[in-house]
Order: C-alpha cells, then sequence, then structure tokens
C-alpha cells in the first residue's frame, strides 16, 4: 500500500508559493508602503490559522459529543485535544504583545486604507464562539444586534445555521444530564449535602460578624450578600427557584446538568471521575483563556487608537470591554466554588456507592 | 582593601535558615497539615520578595527624579531599571498560573484558619502602589474608605506619611513640565497641529458618515462619541475646559506635562527623545501590566471563592473587579494615541527645532 | 472546635519580618551598595523558595509510591502534584529574563565580595536532584568527584544518606515492574510487537535507500544508525544484551520497567491507563524542563562571565553545559518514541484483554 | 487623494480564501485523514508566516546599514525592530509547547506520508540564517556539506547568491569598524585598559589560589584556563595573535570591530550609546533565543522520534544538536563579558572626551 507514494517537498506541501505570496499591503496601492502594514496582516492571518486549528479540534469533539454514547477512551482523546487548545490559547494571548510591537503612530500611517474592515468581520472567531455556546440569547444587547450586521448575506445565513445546532456547551450539558451520577437508591446523598452547606454559610456568618476590621456598612453589604449566596443555595434543589434565577441570567446550565457538575467537583479524586473533572477543568479554561483574550486585546485596541474611531468605522475597544465578561460561557463551572464543601464537610459516600467509582490496576 | 574579604556560603549569604524556616501552617497548628498551604506560603512569600525588589527599584528612581536636573545618563539607568521592574511583573502575572494549580476544594481545607488575614494587608502592595502615584485623591470610593481599614495604626501612619512625599507619578508630570520642548520661538507649532487635528477628526467624520455597516442607531453613537474626541482635543488647548476635565477625571496629567508627554510620543525617533520615550512607554507598559495582573488575580480569586467570602471576612474578587481599570495611574499616557496624528500629518519642524533634537556619533 | 481560631494577620502568618528583613549585602560591608545585588539576593531567594515547594511536592509522591500498593484515587493526586511541579519549573525557566537585566558590568561592581560562594552548594537543589534520582552512579565523571567538595560535613551526610533511600526514579521503576500488564495468558504480545517491529524497520530502510538527497556518506551513516535502532530494538527482548546496554549507559530503567512503560505507551487512549501515562509523561516534562533550565542557566552564566571565573572560583558555565545533557533522570521515557509503533500497527488485543483495560461511567 | 479609497473587507484584504485553503493532508490521500496532521501543517505555516515577518524587518535594517552612514534616527527604528524580532522569536520558542501536544504514536499516523519532506528545505529559515551572518565558513562540517544537498537547483542558486551580499553580522563589523570612537587624541585609552586588566586577572588568580574547595586536579586546571583568558587579553591588542585566534574560530569579529563594540559595553550608560548599546544587546539577544530555539526544537524531535529517522529520511536531532551552539553568529558580543572591567576599574575618562559623549535636553 505504502509502496507507490510520491514523494513529498516541504514547499509544495505546505503550499508555501500561495501562503508567502498573500501579503498585499493597502499602503503601497495608494501610495508608499508603510513597514508594519505587513506585521498587520500576518499577524491577523496567523490569527486566523491557530483559528481554523481549534475549529477543528472543537468540531471533532462535538462530534463525539453528538453521539447517543461517550465511551471513556473518547473522553480520554477529548481531553488531550482540548488542552491543545488551551496551549493555542495561551499563544494566541502572548501574540497580543508582538503587536503592541507597533506604535499607535505606525498604525495610523496605514489604517485609513483599511476601512471599512474590522476584525468583527472574522467569520472564524464567530464560528468558534457558536460552537463553544455563545449563542444569540446569551449575547449582551449591543452584540445581539451587531453580531451579524458587518457580514455579507451569505456569511450570516451559513452562520445562523451553525447556530441552530448543538454547540460545545448544549452537548456537554446533555452529557451531564445523562451521567447516572445522582442516582443513590436510598441513599439521600443532596439531603446531607445540604445540612452540611447549611453549617457552612452559618459559620461563615460568624466569620463576618466577628471580623472587628468591616465598617457597619461594609457589615450589612457582606450579610447581605451571603443571604444572595444562601438563595443560590436553596435555588439549587428547588426546580421552580432555579428556573427563576436561570431566566435572569444567574445560571446558564440546567438544574440536573450542575448538580452533576457538581458532584464530579467533589469528588474529582475518584478515577472514575478523572476524565469528567478533566473536561470540566478544561472547559472552564478555555473560557478563561478566551476571557483574558478579549481583555487584553481591548487594552491593546485602546492604546493603539485611544478615543479614535478604528477601521471598521468605530471606536471597538468599548465594545471589546463590555463583551469581555458577559461573553463567558462555562460560567457555571467557573462559579461553581459558590457550592462547594470542604472534603471534610463532605457527605460520607456509603461503600456501595463508593465501589461503583473505583477501579484498580490488579 | 579587597585582601580581607571574609569568604562567604551561599546559605548564609542568602540566609537561608530564616527563609525555609518561615512557613509554619495555620492547618498544623489546629490539626492535620494541609498539604496546600505550603503553597499558599510560598507563592505570597514570593510575592512579597518581588514587591520588595520592584519598591528598591522605584525608590531608586524616585530619588533620581527629586533632585533638580535629571542627566541623560541617569535616565539611561532609570530606564533600565523600569524594564527590570516590567520584566519582574511579568513573572508575577504568570505566578497566578502557579496559585491556580490549588483547586478550591483544596483551599476549603485550610481557609477557615486564616480569617481575617487579607492581603489587602499587604503593605508593601500598599507601597507599591502610592510610589507609582496611587494616591488617596484617585481611588474609587469604595478604595477611599478601605484602603487603611484593616491595617494596624503603625502600618497606617507609615503610608499616609508616605502618601505625603512626591510620588513617580508627580515627579514625572513636574519633569515633563520642565522639559524646554515647547518653546519654539516664533515657531507656531500647536497651532499647525491643532489644524492638522481638525483635518483628521473630519476625515473620521467621513469615514463613520460612508460606514455602510451601521444601523442608524450605531450611527448617531459614533458621532456623538467623534464629538466628544472633538472636545477633548479642544481642552488640550483650552486652560479652562482642562481644568474642567481634569476633575472630572477625564485627565490626571497636567495640560502643561500632557503636551510635553504629545510632544515626545509625536517625534519619538528623534535621537533626543529616545529616553524619554522608552521611560514614558515603560511607565505605560508598568501599569499595563499592573491592570492586567489585578484582572487575572480577580479572575483566580472568583474561581477560587464564587459566592463565598474570603479569608478576609468578605467577597473579595468584586472589589478587584472594581479596581482594575480605576486603579490605572499613567492612563492619559495610555490613551495618548487619541490626540497622535499620522507621521504624514505632522507640522515639520524647522531646521533650528530639528538641530536641537539631534545629535550624532561622528 | 473551629471556635477557638485566633485571628490571623497577613504579615504574621507570611513572618514578613523575616522575610524582608534577610536581605544583607555584601557590598555594603566593604564599601558603597551595588543596587543589583539585591536583585541577585532576591532572585536566588525566590529560587529556594520554589525548590523549598518542589521538595514539598515530590517528597509527598515518594511517600505514596513507598507503600506496597499505589491506589488509583493517589495517582489522581500524583499526577495533579507533577503538575503542579512542572507549572513552577516554567516560573523557574523564566525567572531567568529577570536575571538577565542585570547586566555582566553590574555583577563585577560585587562578584568579588560572594567569593567563594557558588549555587553548588545549594542543598536543596542537590536533595532535588537526588529525589528526583540523579545518584551517584548516573553523574558524569567531573561530578561525581565536585558533587560534594563545596559542602560542609553536616550537609554532606544529609546528602550522602539521602542517597541511600528510593529515589522517584527506582519507586517508579519498582511500580512499573509491580504492574500486571504484560501477563497475558496465551496471547504472545511481544511477539507479534517485535514482528510488527521488524516490518517498520524494513520500511524505514527502504525510505532510507530511496532517498535521492543522501549523499554516500550519509547514506552510509544512516544506515549504520538503522542497525543500531535494530540493535536496541533486539535488547529489549533479551536479557543479557539489555543488561550489556544498560552497563554502557544506553538504558536506566529495568528491561521489564520499560517494557510496561512502552506498553502504557503504547495504550495510552485506555481509560485504565490515562492516569499511568500522564504519570510518565509528567516525569517527562519534569525532566525536560530541567535540562532546558541547566541549558539556559549556562547560557546566562556565560553572557553574564565569559570566560572569567566565577564567585565559586571557578568557570561554571562550561560545568553547567556538561552536565546539561547527562544528568537527564527519566531518559529512557525521552527515548520512548524509538520503540513505538503507529497505531495501525500495533497488534490487535483480544477481548479477554481489552476487557480488562476499559471501564465506564454507566 | 484619499477620497477614492475602495472600501475593504476582512475576508478579502487577509486573503482568507487561499490561506484557509491551504491546508491538504497527505494522510487523506492515501487512507483515512490523520486528526493530527492539520496541526503539523499550521504550526509549520505559522512558523513561515513569521519567518516571512523577520525577514521583513532584517532586510530593513540591511538596507539602513549599506548606506554609507548610519543616522541616529535610524538606529531608533533599527532598535525597534529588532525588539520586535525578538518578540516574535519568544512565540516561535513557545510554540514548541503547541507541536509537544502532539504525541509521538499521533506523529507515526503520517509520517510515512511525508517523506522526504524536511524542515531542512525551508528556504526562509535558510534566508534567515544567511541574513544574519551564518555564511559558508562559519557553518559546522556536516552543516558544510548539508546545507545546499535537499535543495532544488533554483533555490540553491538564490540563496547561494544571498551569500554573495553583505549579511547583518557583516555590515554590523563594518558599522563598528567605522566608528570614531578609539581615537582620543593623547589619552592612551587602551594602555590603561590593558593595565587594569592584567590587575583584575592578578586578583582573579588570587580568588583561585584561595579557594579552598578546588581538588589539586581542579586547581591546575582552573589556572590553566585562567592562562587561557590571559593569552585571550593579549590578543585584543596584537593583531598577529588575534588573527591567528580568529582563524581558529575563537573570535569572529575583526580586532577593530570587537575593541569598539567593548567600548561601548563598558561606557554603555553614556547617552551617545545608548542606542548602539542597545543595538548590539538586541543582536546578542537574538542570537540566544535563535541557540535556543534550536536546541529546544532538537528536543522536541528527540521525544517525537526517539532513535527513528524523520520525514526527510535521516535522524535530524542528532544534527540539530550539533549545530545548537556552533551556529551561532554574534557569539563575540555573547562573550564580551571575558573582557568587561567592573565600572570602578574603568580608566577615567578625560573631560574633553567625556563631553563628546553627552548631550542634554536643556
Amino acid at each position: 500500500m505504502k509502496k507507490n507514494l510520491e514523494p513529498v517537498y516541504y514547499g509544495d506541501y505546505l503550499q508555501l508559493d500561495r501562503l508567502l505570496s498573500a501579503q498585499s499591503l493597502q499602503s503601497s496601492r495608494y501610495g508608499e508602503a508603510a513597514h508594519e502594514e505587513t506585521l498587520f496582516i500576518i499577524v491577523h492571518q496567523v490569527y486566523e490559522l491557530w483559528f481554523k486549528q481549534i475549529l477543528h479540534e472543537l468540531n471533532s469533539i462535538i462530534d463525539v459529543f453528538s453521539e447517543q454514547e461517550v465511551k471513556d477512551q473518547q473522553l480520554t482523546t477529548v481531553v488531550h485535544r482540548l488542552k491543545r487548545v488551551i496551549s493555542i490559547q495561551e499563544l494566541l494571548n502572548d501574540q497580543i504583545g508582538v503587536m503592541e510591537t507597533m506604535s499607535p503612530q505606525e498604525f495610523l500611517a496605514f489604517r485609513d486604507y483599511l476601512v471599512p474592515a474590522s476584525g468583527f468581520q472574522s467569520i472564524q472567531f464567530k464560528m468558534l464562539e457558536i460552537c463553544l455556546g455563545l449563542k444569540r440569547e446569551f449575547r449582551i444587547d449591543f452584540d445581539k444586534q451587531s453580531f451579524y450586521n458587518r457580514l455579507e448575506q451569505s456569511d450570516r445565513d451559513f452562520l445562523e445555521n451553525l447556530e441552530k445546532k448543538d454547540s460545545l456547551f448544549e452537548l456537554t450539558q446533555k452529557w451531564l444530564e445523562r451521567l447516572p451520577l445522582l442516582e443513590f437508591g436510598k441513599f439521600r446523598f443532596w439531603e446531607l449535602y445540604r445540612t452540611a452547606t447549611r453549617q457552612m454559610l452559618e459559620h461563615d456568618e460568624q466569620i463576618i460578624r466577628n471580623n472587628p476590621t468591616l465598617s457597619d456598612k461594609e457589615l450589612r453589604q457582606e450579610l447581605k450578600e451571603l443571604d444572595n449566596t444562601r438563595e443560590t443555595f436553596d435555588a439549587l434543589w428547588d426546580k421552580e427557584k432555579f428556573s427563576l434565577w436561570q431566566e435572569q441570567g444567574q445560571f446558564r446550565l440546567s438544574q440536573k446538568a450542575l448538580l452533576a457538575a457538581l458532584f464530579i467537583n467533589q469528588y474529582n479524586e475518584e478515577p472514575l471521575f478523572n476524565l469528567p473533572y478533566q473536561f470540566i477543568t478544561c472547559l472552564t479554561e478555555i473560557d478563561e483563556k478566551l476571557t483574558l483574550w478579549r481583555y487584553r486585546h481591548a487594552m491593546m485596541v485602546q492604546r493603539m487608537l485611544g478615543g479614535k474611531i478604528g477601521t471598521g468605522g468605530s471606536s471597538g475597544h468599548e465594545y471589546l470591554k463590555r463583551t469581555t465578561e458577559s461573553n463567558r460561557i462555562f460560567k457555571d463551572f467557573f462559579n461553581m466554588s459558590t457550592f462547594l464543601l470542604p472534603k471534610a464537610a463532605l457527605p460520607e459516600l456509603p461503600a456501595e456507592v463508593r465501589s461503583k467509582l473505583g477501579f484498580s490496576l490488579s
């Protein structure tokens, strides 16, 4: 089979003729070449190549989770690939430092020629957001209206179709809901858990009340926030309350999925939970790295433009900042600690439950 | 002179006996040692060592700028040391990744024993903020009241005294005001500059009006922001307007200092401006890295605690987020691009002015 | 129990009075303070704090592996902690960049006062090497004689005692040898494996022979190296040959342990192997990061001293370079790829074997 | 002029249709797509895009230095661009971490299809080496014969032509030789310098002889190395000796250029030397980062292939390791510390010389 392989050459294989001739300066078209425009183009092209790679990984993972059952062997692969995505994201974040070697003045030398091109027109970045789960209903108001309005019709149709498919967020939710983690026979796990959390919150209240460094105003505020936390806890076990909070955007995951994720988190050292826990942790980290990228990107745009408008004919950095926090997708994982108990306070699992969680090399 | 040097040994020189015995776990005191408390202590100790180093650099720079005149040779040293500070800040930012290898649950195993200790009690970090220029009047309201309220009286006195001294911000401002950059004899630089900016802003307005991708609402918003930018520009050359904006927190630097910084920025390639430009750029970067640290730190605290209270008996991450943006010190440098002109649009300097800016190796 | 906790203050908890007063400049003792000596001290103190943390992790892992049996739950913890070590190592490597902000000339201002202190006297670094497995027999000749000769007798005794205990290398080897992975009943796994490798090597020979870009000399050399690889493979299944190669330093692990590691590597997607594979990968990465640190450290020393002698009264960088490669501990893991087969060429495992490797959440 | 600008769209501007369709898997051609081949292609394409950017910067710098005179204003730009190159190199080095998320086994799934493509065929990387100054005469023997032997004739011709032009190394050397730094009228700078170095070396000898931790053998070795350093020093001021050492590869720069670089280094705080010193430091750092890249790259290849042959039909990592150290271009800058004196030992410059080195903002 392998006998008739044709010889491959480095430059042909990487299609370097196409790749390295794809940098045409707008500045050269209208006047003298602006030295830094090459950097500007190449930085963005590298971003797009990495976006392609991230989409390649995410799509392969979406395929796995679209099946009826996710096998453990597949989960190994999924975690491996998510770690690769994180590793790429670290590069993307550091790459902002390379862009920042272009001074604002150097950018001004060709900014006008690029109108109205804008990073908001990156289809791959929008695909990436949609694939992860940033669908219309979660976008901030400004984003809802502007997400599509700089795109051509065909691109818009393509993305709107993509929005109809299950994203990684939805697939993760379904997978969590399917996990048979929460059926314990007669063992009333969540009742015990609830009692433990009540004790923890009472203890927290004592800490606040005994804190001599708080002013009266601060004390009142802290106690109010604690009441908030108490209510959030109550919602965990109350379907109606939960739906209410969910509508207000407090939670994104369904109650069932959230409880499953919480259980995995609490008992993450159990071998059976090793891969699911890694999976959840990876998604949290991808979200965190994306948030960080948005933040650094917004800072960079501000430094580059100040109050000036960008090439897209609008002042980008204000918008970018607004999306930094709100576009977080797996925020329930990120806020999970609210509900965590210290190991020592965890209800002891009965032997029959524990035995289901372990396995052994011998 | 050097003959009578006593031999030095590695461990004695670094005082390792003190350093390596300074980790006492609170968890061991009340129960079983929590494995991760060692990490928690060491991460914070490393932070404090680096803070000491940064203060060492900043104080040496404050000394230089407290003199009547700053010699160029000294400016070389100052820039060199600021770059070292930036290099340390990169470590500090990455170090958050090490802290994040502690899971929220691992933190819960000893959190209760640390009450009410809190990072807000780091005297060195507050010194660092004050030395850079984050004085009372610039702090956000919440910070104004809480900056001192967890400290012992002696520490409070010490810091309040420090606030009375000139910070790097104030010294930089004075130095910029002293620079004889803006006296050009008959050459009306700023008048020409003003004309050029008006043309630039008119051009920007055309770009916005011709942008087909903007909705009506967006169009109105963009034009409003442009008007804002116009007004900001006008303030640059209008003492009264400037004072007004300054009171509202739009600017922190004095008008004179801001114009000097702007001039340096515009002509940064001139050899004479090389060091001053590097100096300004370093300060901007230190601010940016500090902002990024605050942001990552706030994210880390949120991930660790969720809605729970921290050891200081309050929910830290909300506060931390609020200070992220507002505690920026050299924000006028950061926003400088608002006022920059493209090189091609710059008023040409007369030969007599240019000759003052150059020097030559031959 | 928790009622009577005493309040904790930040500075006391971190023992900042000791920590921040432990920087005494030698230069101040004999003359004017050298500004950069503070940096020099603090960089080394931070290194020592991180070394303490790494030793804390390694010792906890050595404890786990010193038990008769390693439970899977423990392996989760072990991998988690090794990843923390890696994360610290990344900081250590980047920290060299901070040291490099000290120019050679700045170092010369206090170098003479430090004689004969030397990094070779860091007990913790030697502990770290010994704990990982860099024992006397593996050290290069130069290192054998000099490892101890700058230390005081008590330190020397302490380390020599440590050498007598099982290191992580030895414990890993024993654990691998204990794994019941290689007993397959009638299934002749290794025989099939051997056949597959022979085919692979024959294929490689074809590739070499058909490579038109090789000169005659290169061709001969490549074929010779292939023969070498063939012999290495043969040794894998031949106890005597293996011992011979082992004596020559080609292998460090025992034959049995190496085969177990190879098997885990080949079938790393199997859920049962997930943690063992991560464990092996972490050890490889720790070794790689340590090698990289040595290399960067040697470069830094060379840049700082050139051909000059260091404070220890010897020219360090030559020595440092010599140890970079040779002091690799888990080099068999690092070279494992030699023996890997492509997945498609792997012998198919019988159902009874496979079933032992899988487990399922449902 | 700017009125008739045509509107620009993001995807068109970046030529994303070409860019994102330039990834064709060899594995798909002959069988099932290997998931990781996409990563393999994209990682290499990103490398090539960055190489293009680095060449863009280097060529612009070569243009500057090819002129008869380098103005200080140009030196500002040159240093700015070299810092950008360094910033890109940091990404290139970190990018190896992304490649390492591909396991050796994953690579084996498509390795055979790539024969005989090889990174040695990257024309841009060879251009980069040649532009920096890695010309035929400096390459190691193995490299001399193999540098061209995998290339097509047209590529070979192109590179051989490039070798005939002045590289950055040669241009830097000429620029250093041209600097009028070393003419001091009656002031016998180098004589004083020589005396000072002799005293320093005598002092070093005392340190070695008084070092109680050295064995007899080590003592002899250290003294021998000191003699070596003495001889190197002597060569600095002896044309014939210098030529001899240069032929043996001890030095690459001419004597005159080396002395100029040394002088700049010694008095780097003088404003006049700020830019030249930064220039030299940047070149040193580029070399260091390239060396580090080679080292990490060789480690990665070893981890991926072990003793197996690579796609180029040869075992790459041994070759890669051999070039790591030897292909250093600006090694004289790197070893400069050998010749540095502590500031306190420097000959005092007469007022007339000093005055030429300073300039002032006031």
